[in-house]
């Protein structure tokens, strides 16, 4: 990773090169999830919105406008409807995952109820849908409606594919794309396309966001086992608890033997999980590699997300989101 | 209410005027409901749709364009789409007042679970969004997503007013407005949009739709205490359980004394409940005559909803449509 300041994440440099952007898609998110008649949507928004995220979702479509030359301010009302989609999505998934902490935090659905999650998740979905609709591009809109579908598909994909040992790579990719990977690409491609960029230009950066989105879901899923090192930390594990599979549960899954599957069998499909188990799945994805396999593939699709980028005409901003994909990966180094 | 065969109700006889549209709106709802991937998806959306729904915020939109003498078939998008984002309310509204039965048959939550219901509830609403792009009209979407937001923001506002015996007769309006008002109003004015009326008669629209909505919801919590006789049945009395202030429960405390007033305070915003508070609410509201009072404002906006009307050219859906206004508040006769 080549970083001119190593005090400083690629992120963070990136946000200093748009800071007066993401500073009007601040104010406009303050100003969007205000309710005239109803003080619980921004109570609730405020704490989410609010909470510290490092908007890396409005970040990517300021970067895609900025880098392609655009001049006008519908990349910034856009950046604010990928962020309200994103809050929106993380109130949802707090109450089909029964969360109870987000951030370090506790979350909306444990601090208020799933009644005000669900609804004030609702109004975020309306409150995105106005902002693009502002933007007068119907491409925008097209791009922005078929990844809100995308997303909600991945997720119930996800809940009946949990459980079933069944679940392969491909059914994995599936949900990564839908979970995590369709905002992403849809965050840089509506930067390209309000930027009036060419098609190949936008491709690119779907591409880019698209393999973006996946390698940094593959990482998320390798920390949620503690990384690579399958370090057990105070918020490991919650994946097998709730009985998710994960890619490197499915690659162990499919390396093992007889026994090995009757212990995924009774811990992921049958819940049947007891002390020690935690500690057992990890040996057994150590024993199989399955956490160096699993970073290999978030490597690979970084090498996708740069490869799709290089197509892009120089610039500074390029060249710091080619460090940020470095960056995903990293954090399981 | 003038009947030209007592047999059917104003609603059969318009689905009789525009029947061919109404059954495309039927494939079209069946088609995109359709996922590729998650197939718990159709399953739970068929449960809903298919539970024979009187379709009624469909069949507005397709009248209201087909009245204005539309041509082509954008009506038939439309319409789906309202139903769509109806259908999302409803599974979402199930969750957040966890009930176990609508329309005589067990909910979605309770045959699957919240979970399904949140996120399927989410892909109908992010279908609905595709649904309307496709029509390529920015104004219609415009329409719909404030629309979307209004129905957001009533039920959150519906969360907090409910056990609040503060909650007076305009809250309560803003409350209908956003859980049924606003896409009755959005349903007609999108269809004289979509049929490129002039501004008036897109208004008289939309005051048709307004009108006619708070007036069903009225009637609708009138029923929820068994109608104006306040017979006790079945499913009489959700609304008092779950501390819902609707329109007779705030006449009723607005003309109450001191003793009434406890009562109301124990039960709805404490949550006291005990055997006899509902028929003791129902002697109470009898006696300051609040189930007339409700029912004379439903008559009210029925009057304003026909008079509306009366201002768009004549035309045998217009006379339907006038005839379901009464109809609406005759099942509380």
């Amino acid at each position: 990773m080549n970083m001119t300041n190593s005090a400083s994440t690629p992120l963070d440099r990136l946000a200093v090169q748009i800071a007066p952007e993401l500073e009007q898609v601040s104010t406009l998110i303050r100003q969007r999830m205000a309710s005239r008649h109803a003080p619980r949507i921004p109570e609730v928004t405020a704490h989410l919105v609010e909470a510290g995220g490092k908007r890396l979702r409005p970040m990517l479509t300021l970067s895609a406008a900025r880098m392609l030359g655009y001049q006008g301010d519908d990349h910034v009302k856009l950046a604010a409807t990928v962020e309200f989609i994103h809050t929106a999505t993380l109130l949802h998934d707090d109450v089909v995952d029964e969360s109870r902490q987000r951030r370090g935090r506790p979350t909306a659905n444990l601090l208020w109820d799933n009644k005000s999650s669900v609804l004030v998740g609702d109004y975020l979905f309306a409150r995105s849908f106005q902002l693009m609709t502002e933007t007068g591009s119907l491409r925008v809109l097209d791009i922005l409606a078929n990844a809100s579908a995308t997303i909600a598909e991945g997720e119930v994909l996800q809940l009946t594919a949990a459980q079933d040992l069944r679940t392969d790579e491909d059914i994995y990719l599936q949900v990564v794309r839908g979970k995590t990977a369709a905002l992403f690409s849809a965050a840089t491609e509506v930067g390209g396309v309000i930027a009036g960029a060419p098609e190949d230009q936008v491709r690119a950066l779907f591409d880019y966001g698209d393999a973006l989105g996946i390698a940094f879901q593959i990482v998320d899923d390798l920390l949620d086992y503690g990384g690579v090192t399958a370090t057990i930390g105070k918020n490991t594990g919650d994946d097998f608890r709730e009985r998710k599979l994960t890619l490197p549960v499915i690659k162990a899954i499919a390396a093992g033997d007889a026994t090995e599957r009757a212990f995924w069998t009774r811990t992921i499909e049958a819940g049947d999980q007891r002390d020690g188990d935690l500690e057992q799945a990890l040996a057994i994805m150590a024993r199989h590699g399955a956490m160096q396999a699993a970073r290999a593939d978030a490597l690979d699709w970084v090498g996708r997300a740069k490869a799709a980028l290089a197509t892009l005409p120089a610039n500074p901003i390029r060249d710091l989101l080619d460090e940020l994909a470095d960056f995903v990966v990293a954090r399981v180094a």
